[in-house]
């Protein structure tokens, strides 16, 4: 669709820092280009950077958002001068109550519910709307489990441009309006992700202005994760956690958590100290975890069958490269039952007042059953990422929580139903 | 219950710079204390202040929360040592299509659905929950209609304090829930707001060591809607705006915006330049608009019935004060049918990519009805604040929106789902 630049040195893109796209399997190097295949080998292509000089001063002095790191991200130079949704920066809290409960001795959780549509995706395609733009795109488009849907038609909408979204037809129905209400094109499929994801293959192929942000932008759109790492780090005062624990649907975020990491080691901006990564999975589609236990290098797909709909990806496309950042940090995939991850859900709700979606829940009880396997050091400074809201789920908990009790409008009756609760 | 100073300047508590007590109606001062009624006429009490020298630049390298300003707030100097939710620094952004759409210069958007429970709400009680462990309470409660729910029963959670809420038992399903999941009391009532506020006065001076936040330590908590006037003014660089819209339910938020442009002005963090307050209400509850427009200073109380669930307070304590900051600014307040609440709501969605609850509905539909009428001006800097979330009044929407299509797993139904829509 857009012109090419026929060097791997030069482009005739402004995406600031970024040089080129690389091949994650070959090393094969192309300009930037809206391509995500290596024409060499057909691996997957990542963005490789020529960064300048970053200072934390240049960082905090930026914006409020994931903008402030725009020069580590594959984003035009002038980002800021159009309309986008500005995510990020959401909290980092110190989870003390969460900690003692768990049995470790220093605990943070960082609440992604905080962004604009309420999930770390919308760091993604904030990303992939500013690198598509630049590339010539003007329609923004996924397949999508719910999160990426909600977070496409937002940003779309915000950028007054066309989207094109397909979902599942069994999602839930918070997720389905929460896309709908922005006025979008909004498909339900009668399959799974799986099956959405390959449709949508297909229509990035036959439409050149359409950029699906997950398929064919999706070198520039899986950058964005990296700013959860970015963010975890300059909120500690710049430096890297022993642990994190990350959930794990594609795989990419854990990946580019693991990248951004690194790259803030390598660039001097905090002190190049070991961590570990911890990958989190639902056991109803627990592929990646399933290859890291049977010590396999590649991940055998699965049909997805869990309450955890944002992690049901039963062929992720980067299990291979959460393995190997997984095995090579020291860390490690584990999965945990539906039970346990609405357990998780009210446990962090209960001790730290953060209300997550399933699949925070999947990332609260697998740091739990981490600790009790011995494979997560209770002793070490541990980060739980929470990434998507509670309130986009609210039936996996709906049969599990009410009011204590529903009572006439009197005195008498509210003191009774206080004092059958000991108050 | 609580010791209470025996000189209006001196006092027992460290709550930062609030200084006293003020009566609004009689101007009387009594020592800080858990004290919201005037001892010498009932009139309501409200924080007063000696504050020191605050600069732009010590509040900008303050921490990314609402505690930036905590030398503005009643709270005390090591409010960021006790867990607390950490509100705000929300997004402003431009809203130059919603501008487009209703024919004004310059608009911005304050999204506040970015706080941790998604409503303005968890600024008001992170500031209640900090100066309610200074002045000796150790239970957190509240009657509210919902979103005060779900921020008081997560900041209790968070704190690892008791919770006690009182909610109409008509509430919408996401906010009961999302207030059960915290795991305190809640007790819904079979009445309305007013029901429950009343239930709530009651059990509040039954129980010495209940902070029902917008009750017996409602002076404190109603400082921290001062906050959003805060962060208004710091993000458009340090200035106010022209013109600010503010959704009306017991009135406090509008009269705090109001309170903090002034003390911005006062304190020369900004230059003290004129701007115009609107109160937004919903038709169904609309008694302060009446008010206003029949010319009358005190506020008829009404039974609510609006979808505008979270605006439903019949009888709003701060009426009287919005009429005064409203007529003293030369602003209006006016109201809009629930058909045009939800007409709002879908053009701040199609145009910004912003999901509001219907209060956010409100305001936007009252935006455009004032300049229809005149009353805004098109050419003034504008700023709307959207306070509440969409995804906790789903059901004002989900009847009128859904997916473009529901298709088989095929190519082709896409490709034919896809051709009907023009694409």
């Amino acid at each position: 669709m857009s012109l090419t630049a026929d060097s791997a040195t030069t482009t005739a893109f402004d995406l600031g820092p970024a040089r080129a796209l690389s091949c994650r399997e070959c090393g094969h190097q192309i300009p930037l280009a809206a391509e995500f295949a290596c024409p060499e080998c057909f691996g997957p292509l990542e963005v490789a950077y020529d960064f300048g000089t970053v200072t934390r001063e240049s960082i905090e002095s930026g914006p409020k958002s994931i903008w402030r790191y725009r020069h580590l991200l594959p984003v035009p130079s002038d980002v800021q001068s159009h309309p986008n949704t500005e995510p990020g920066l959401t909290r980092l809290i110190k989870a003390d109550r969460l900690a003692a409960a768990l049995g470790v001795r220093t605990l943070w959780v960082k609440d992604d519910t905080g962004n604009p549509t309420h999930s770390f995706k919308d760091r993604v395609v904030a990303v992939a709307l500013a690198a598509a733009r630049e590339l010539g795109f003007t329609v923004l488009c996924c397949p999508s489990t719910g999160n990426l849907a909600n977070a496409v038609a937002a940003a779309a909408a915000r950028a007054g441009w066309d989207s094109v979204v397909l979902i599942p037809s069994s999602l839930e129905q918070a997720k389905v309006l929460t896309t709908a209400v922005y006025d979008g094109t909004l498909l339900a499929v009668d399959g799974n992700y799986d099956d959405v994801n390959r449709l949508a293959t297909e229509l990035a192929a036959e439409h050149e202005d359409w950029a699906f942000v997950n398929v064919n932008v999706r070198p520039y759109y899986a950058e964005g994760s990296k700013t959860l790492g970015y963010e975890v780090a300059e909120q500690l005062g710049w430096r890297l956690p022993e642990q994190v624990v990350v959930p794990v649907a594609s795989g990419s975020q854990l990946t580019k958590v693991d990248k951004g990491f690194t790259e803030l080691g390598t660039l001097g901006l905090v002190e190049p100290t070991p961590y570990r990564v911890f990958g989190a999975q639902a056991t109803g589609c627990s592929p990646v975890a399933k290859a890291f236990e049977d010590g396999h290098d590649v991940v055998q797909p699965v049909r997805p069958d869990t309450i955890a709909r944002s992690l049901a990806i039963g062929n992720p496309a980067d299990g291979p490269y959460v393995l190997d950042a997984v095995r090579r940090t020291g860390g490690a995939v584990a999965h945990v039952s539906d039970e346990e991850v609405v357990e998780g859900i009210r446990l962090l709700a209960r001790t730290e007042g953060v209300f997550a979606e399933t699949a925070g829940g999947v990332t609260v009880a697998t740091a739990k059953k981490l600790i009790e396997s011995g494979q997560l050091d209770p002793d070490a400074e541990t980060v739980l990422l929470i990434t998507g809201d509670g309130l986009k789920t609210l039936d996996a908990v709906s049969g599990h929580i009410g009011p204590s009790a529903t009572v006439p409008s009197t005195s008498k009756a509210v003191r009774e139903a206080l004092a059958a609760r000991g108050l």
